[in-house]
């Protein structure tokens, strides 16, 4: 299949030419495409040099086109590239809540990619690792309510995050900022648009996770937060079931779900962690207790954490291309 | 009065020495100790130069012994100190769960201080701010569940903790530990006894809540997380009430309670973080949500941040010392 890389210089972009490879995906030739800034630059992809491209039209002939450009990127180019026959599977939160637009994680919600009209969305980083877990929860024991809190790294913001985290520590003004609160040493939110109001990124896990699971009325509340770390996410979750819930039963349920590895003894201190999922496509699962302040035997807390530019976007979104392979 | 600073050379210890300072806490003489290792060590407070001595006996006539040297020196020293009748304000866990010992946190329960016999236990620092929150919002609105995560910062640990962040973040293997796990770009729990169980720090969140808040039976759930900060602990807290809440009826209710400052303007990137409060003995919230996962009116969330050394352990301890003098 002939691949296009919109948007390939930057951090997904390169991780998604990493998870091409490394999945051995039915790749005919690799086309990188990049801002008129970042043409010219030259990449390796499998002992080849390919020189990154601008984007200036559509490309004919392309089977798979993967967008990590930003939104206003997707807005524009993702249906021109639709137009020609292409399939974009856009990391931008441009089209998600589109109903034209599926979105799509390939262990939740794979059938839905099928119904596709050209282009199909990859969510939301924080909000991807959620349901992998969720859901084969959800089919054993019902979901009826899901708390959140996360511990979300800066590349998740990308090149200009771990830009900002890298200068602060090491003492050095950043020359561009994702936060105009520091990084370093802190916890931070995500932009907020009004007080008492959730931020964009709470938004964004709360509407995403109804429509991934096709579960509209699906009462969840998420705090979402930055942390100083590099890379990986984790997330704090706590949920309420319909049916009797224990940790034992929830591991049972976890070791034969796709896409899930659980890590489960914390008195050995072997739990997952943002340091152990550094090379990892898999969503790491532990720490699974009663939740004691829910009514008894129908509440479980987890630690859920994956690498966000692995399964949290080019990851996910390669599997995508899979489905459609 | 004649003060003792046990553990004075520890985080805890000198900002002991600060907070007893800026408060002009009436000293008449201050007496450091610490472990023999600490002991000729010279320490300046208020313009004099003051002599760390070894803890070899109780010393007589002390008033108030603050002591900050950990759980053994607490369980063979507090009591002797007592005996000679001075009052040990204690920040070690070893007296928490003692019924003959007080649990206090000033704004919430500042009567159970006077009926000590010789020894006052100081919190953990994450259950004290959290306790000056919850306090108002339970006499406002009736709690009937709380769910906590938090960001906790190395220095919660004391020393260990900052050597360990430090070195990794300069590249240098630490030369002491308070994890197995790195604490730089990663997240991590404390100490956890069994598979399925809480960690110690969760386990002293929910039963120290419960005794200072005088509920034995709040339904209290936590997940305790050590993120990459050196200080300041962070906690995202979602509530229950037995009456109806919103974001507005609780700021009223912050903006008349002891000890709470409310940083609540979002949309200006104003809220509490770590960074804010390295100079206050307050706690500070802020991010007040209603909580759409909860019945109608009857959940919120909020985002709870305070000095972890200051009214997470030294100014709590100055303020227990305030009542008796």
């Amino acid at each position: 299949m002939r691949v296009a890389i919109v948007g390939a210089t930057g951090l997904v972009g390169r991780t998604m030419m990493q998870v091409l490879e490394e999945r051995a995906f039915p790749v005919t030739s690799l086309v990188l495409l990049a801002s008129e800034r970042s043409a010219g630059e030259r990449m390796e992809w499998k002992g080849e040099t390919l020189v990154v491209e601008p984007l200036t039209e559509p490309l004919p002939n392309v089977d798979i086109a993967l967008f990590s450009a930003g939104g206003s990127v997707s807005k524009d180019w993702a249906p021109r590239f639709a137009a020609t026959g292409a399939v974009v599977i856009d990391n931008s939160s441009y089209w998600r809540m589109d109903p034209d637009v599926p979105l799509v994680v390939p262990e939740v919600n794979a059938e839905d990619a099928l119904k596709h009209k050209g282009i199909i969305a990859n969510p939301n980083c924080s909000t991807i690792q959620l349901v992998v877990a969720l859901k084969p929860l959800h089919e054993a024991f019902g979901l009826k309510r899901v708390i959140v809190s996360t511990y979300q790294s800066v590349s998740g913001a990308g090149q200009k995050g771990v830009d900002q985290l890298q200068a602060e520590l090491a003492g050095v003004t950043p020359t561009s900022r994702i936060s105009t609160h520091p990084l370093a040493h802190n916890a931070v939110f995500h932009s907020i648009a009004e007080m008492h109001g959730d931020s964009e990124e709470e938004i964004k896990m709360q509407r995403e996770t109804r429509r991934i699971m096709h579960l509209d009325e699906l009462n969840i509340a998420v705090t979402c937060v930055r942390v100083p770390v590099l890379g990986g996410h984790a997330e704090a979750v706590v949920i309420e079931t319909v049916r009797h819930i224990t940790p034992v039963l929830a591991a049972e349920v976890f070791s034969g779900a796709p896409g899930i590895v659980l890590e489960d003894d914390p008195s050995n201190n072997h739990y997952p962690t943002p340091h152990g999922v550094a090379d990892s496509d898999l969503v790491h699962v532990g720490r699974l207790r009663a939740d004691s302040s829910a009514p008894n035997g129908h509440g479980l807390m987890l630690w859920v954490v994956a690498n966000n530019l692995r399964k949290g976007a080019a990851t996910n979104a390669v599997q995508i291309a899979e489905i459609l392979s």
